[in-house]
């Protein structure tokens, strides 16, 4: 008998659904919805928050989750219910009318954002930016009382279960000077500027390319699609999955390799365990590991010379077009292209991990509440300055640049370069582990990488975290030497991967 | 001080948003999503709905709806509040068990329907449709008792609330004779065959021509689309009303006459009290409303000769065709001709209501335990020979063509009938207050013919019954004969409308 964990499995499969309907009403939002569906939209998913939190904290939660830990459970159901407690706590921790007020400011913060960036006016941002830095210390010392954890940790909690500011220390401690000191050798070394791509490339082409791509790599049209909006995601549930992309006429190539992006997360989610899909350990395991499955599609196999060698026959298939610009090599050259670069979300993949360690330094220091608001574009320049080599010239191009902040996410820019870490030590498990997969991939061939992605990753959910589960895939504790191997490989070397 | 009243609108505005997110699901179900996503979907919607219905008939409503009714109310409220005691006494008066016991008959039921009018197969659907029938009397008699009224008009009631039996009887006793004795004359009376039109037509198209036709309309795409389903329909919500349609390469012209009638249903919902949008009072009035709102934009508008001429140019411009077969006259013919034929949703204007009597005679005797399921393919035959004039050589095109019984809407019928007739009655009225209506049709203008019924339907919400509003609209009772009196013009006399 296990009634009280019975209980709160029935509760969670409940939260699933109601999760996952916010999760399609999103989705329809960004892909589909006319702009005057916006505040009935709006309602509808406060109310379904509402509900979602109301069933995450109903009376008697806690007292379940202790009876259960007695009961006897199995291995899955043991994480399960962990990731059941660690949900139960971020969400008790905070009294409602906190998480209100702080949803309220990140709401109105974001639309000022919005205005200010584009004036290139952080003065403007600024008092609103204030207001939710203020909130978020407020939930983040609830969350670290209730989690255990330093502010800062409780607030990566959410994204990333379990990661420790000792390991990102040391993480980002061994990064930066090693990607330093590379920088300037790639820069040396990379050869001439790659050709323009001459265009336009009509957009039916461009989707069927994408379609294309999508099931070379194993996407699974029976549960999911492809549709259009403003910033490309991956969204719906795994048994739907909606990836979205936008397309451009003057340049293919972007929407290409956002597409094979997004398949890389859509394939994680297609590939999580099934028969716990309603409960928090069928789920995905943090937004790192989603992001390594992205970038091990998307940067260690997609931008391979190898595979950009197989797909220069199909883009000139697909859009109609023929020359040296879309031959492999110039394809190689556009996809791993470097420069200090002012915008992180246009940075190559040398030079994207000191974008992030930028961000790191600072929010780190306005939680600890070492850095004040006022001071943030001076600080962001110098830390441009030291890491990068490049300082904006104005704030637009630099601290006003990313949403993240102005809406409220705080610890969650991490994530991005913990996915590359991740996903180059995968990779470098995967081939070690069959051998065939480089070939494989210079034949358009996806399924054996997939297959050890499957066994090794997608199929163990949120069994373990995210550190236990790549000790547990390659070998070897998480650290960023294959990384930083391939990037010599890739960038220094004579690589075909 | 009115807080009972003011607890129940912020319990049934919290409604409105689930019920909401629900009708965007469903618009995503028939519209976007892959298959595999089905078995998600089925579990979002079942949770969704069992939370609807907890918040309908949380503890202490009945208390709180009594105590509400002595608060001092304005009009609208009052309409408001009697709509709340309606809402929740449809659903209280059902047991949980039942609900669910009738719901999963019903889901079986339809599966089975589906290969059982494949295959002509009524032995095969008939032990579900008995026992869909048996939990259909439960709930009637059930919700009888609740509400007052007779099992089948406890029924009608979720769809057409406040119709009587009294009402359809003495409407279709009308209707009955004057149709049976109009049909010969209509038939002899009508013109050679139409020439067919010769396409294909290509989808894009098809599409343009759509889109267009529905700017002519009024329809507002800042709040709305159109997309495609298997079955043409309207969904999503006031804010943002999701039609579909659907494309044969080789018709054009049904295409384009769903989205004429689609279009007069998404009107409607823009048009709804937007100060009274998340309560009972500011939402569709029933059915046959919403129906006759569709038929007057499709059939007293959009088949009348003189918009067809004003539309042709458009069709020969959108899809490049041209020839006799294209002209205005052509697709007057096409587009009202009459036939004794076999399926109701492919029936004319004329015979249309004739298909619809014979199912409520039938459905009105199954609630009743005067006809036997098994008896039903025989009384039905026996009923089109009389009142169509032709009889199905095979169920499939007898008693097994339709969905509703098989899948448990009994008392749904009649609103199609009801909806025809409230069109005519208001299009008549419309055009008497406003004489410029018919010739802006013929120049393609609904705007005349818009703002009346904004003003006397649309903004009127669910502030009174449908015999009520139509009465206050046109001045008189409901009756059947202004759509008479339409067919005889437009089918015998020389009519421009």
């Amino acid at each position: 008998m296990r009634r009280a964990y019975a209980h709160l499995a029935r509760r969670f499969a409940k939260l699933a659904a109601i999760e996952d309907s916010l999760a399609v009403l999103g989705w329809d939002t960004a892909a589909m919805m006319p702009e005057g569906g916006a505040p009935a939209r709006a309602h509808q998913v406060a109310v379904l928050k509402g509900i979602a939190h109301a069933t995450l904290t109903a009376r008697g939660t806690e007292a379940l989750l202790d009876k259960a830990a007695s009961e006897a459970l199995g291995p899955w159901e043991k994480a399960n219910l962990a990731l059941m407690r660690r949900r139960w706590a971020h969400a008790a921790a905070v009294p409602a009318r906190l998480v209100e007020a702080f949803s309220k400011a990140c709401s109105e913060s974001e639309i000022v954002w919005r205005r200010a960036r584009a004036k290139d006016d952080f003065a403007m941002a600024r008092p609103h930016l204030e207001r939710v830095l203020d909130l978020t210390h407020r939930i983040a010392d609830a969350k670290a009382k209730g989690l255990g954890l330093s502010p800062y940790e409780a607030l990566m909690d959410s994204f990333e279960p379990g990661l420790t500011q000792a390991t990102l220390d040391r993480l980002f401690g061994q990064l930066e000077p090693a990607l330093k000191a590379l920088l300037p050798r790639v820069l040396e070394a990379q050869g001439p500027e790659p050709l323009p791509l001459p265009g336009p490339f009509p957009i039916a082409g461009q989707a069927a390319l994408g379609l294309r791509a999508m099931r070379l790599l194993g996407f699974d049209f029976e549960h999911g699609r492809l549709d259009v909006s403003a910033h490309p995601f991956c969204g719906g549930v795994p048994e739907d999955v909606r990836i979205t992309t936008r397309y451009d006429e003057a340049d293919f190539f972007r929407s290409l390799l956002s597409v094979l992006h997004e398949t890389g997360h859509a394939l994680y989610e297609q590939g999580l365990p099934k028969e716990w899909r309603d409960q928090p350990v069928g789920q995905a395991l943090g937004m790192a590991l989603h992001e390594s499955q992205s970038l091990i599609v998307e940067m260690q196999a997609g931008r391979s010379p190898a595979f950009l060698a197989f797909l220069a026959p199909l883009v000139a298939e697909e859009l109609g077009v023929s020359g040296p610009a879309f031959g492999g090599a110039n394809l190689v050259r556009l996809a791993t292209r470097v420069r200090r670069s002012l915008i992180r979300v246009d940075a190559d993949e040398v030079t994207y991990p000191l974008h992030v360690i930028l961000r790191y330094r600072l929010e780190t220091a306005l939680i600890a509440g070492a850095l004040a608001v006022k001071d943030l574009p001076q600080a962001w320049n110098d830390g441009m300055r030291e890491l990068v080599g490049v300082v904006p010239a104005n704030d637009r191009e630099g601290c006003l640049q990313d949403i993240h902040w102005y809406d409220g996410a705080f610890g969650y820019f991490p994530s991005y370069t913990l996915g590359a870490i991740l996903a180059a030590q995968f990779f470098q498990a995967a081939v070690a582990a069959v051998p065939v997969i480089p070939t494989a991939l210079g034949q358009g061939e996806f399924a054996p990488l997939l297959a050890w992605l499957r066994a090794n990753v997608h199929r163990r959910g949120a069994q373990v975290s995210a550190e236990a589960l790549v000790a547990q895939a390659t070998g070897r504790a998480l650290s960023p030497e294959p990384f930083l191997a391939h990037l010599e490989r890739r960038y220094l070397g004579s690589a075909t991967l």
